[in-house]
């Protein structure tokens, strides 16, 4: 794990909320969607089927975990009608998980997210609560 | 698992390989891109923390396998660069993953497949012929 780097692009277009056992977890920049990226802690992993089993099983859980939180947290925030759960990679090779929290009222539904549109960027003080409301959820026990 | 009926849309757009333990295992009917379904067999699953945690670490393990033999499979039908795994449901709520095998040169590369062009169907040899070696795949020990 220790030569484990996040991908510079996803640094640049997230927020970190906090380290879970595996994956790091991020809040997607992008205020469109509530939308949570899971990186796995481990080095030169692109494909799914490069983790070890031990390690699927990880992420699986924590997919399902962060899942949970991320449907309610989005219940004080417009609510959620759909969670889209994918591992792409075609643009940023290092593997990441999207969960993002769809909704039928929001600007692309039933379109899926990647590729569509621009990024809106949230405010200053409003990824600051963000990440402090996410981060509360994400770390209590 | 008795009551599991799967999706009309599913069925209409997929060509059936076999039933693994836990998902109904099916060929996307696009001839674009080497596709797989994965449909777990419980009756009104919509999203995966629908499941319980025992058929999510299921899902995992017959996703991980799937992916490694759609890459093999695509091994001597022009390659795969990446896989791409996700779970969306926007349109059709019944719980399915998609495991696409995408290239460099497909014609969406790097943009995700979903609700972009029209799909191409399979010639009814062609698709017999992916069936037929797919199954041999899917239900090799």
């Amino acid at each position: 794990m220790s030569d484990f780097r996040l991908h510079a692009q996803i640094a640049a277009d997230t927020a970190r909320i906090c380290d879970w056992p595996l994956c790091r977890v991020l809040l997607m920049n992008d205020a469109r969607f509530p939308w949570i990226i899971l990186v796995p802690r481990r080095a030169d992993v692109v494909e799914l089927i490069n983790l070890t089993e031990h390690d699927r099983i990880a992420l699986m859980g924590e997919i399902a975990r962060a899942s949970m939180i991320l449907k309610s947290w989005t219940a004080t925030r417009g609510g959620c009608d759909k969670l889209n759960v994918a591992m792409i990679g075609n643009v940023v090779p290092q593997l990441h998980a999207h969960i993002v929290a769809r909704r039928r009222t929001d600007s692309l539904w039933p379109l899926t997210v990647w590729g569509r549109g621009e990024p809106v960027r949230y405010g200053t003080d409003e990824l600051a609560i963000a990440v402090t409301e996410l981060g509360d959820l994400f770390t209590a026990q």
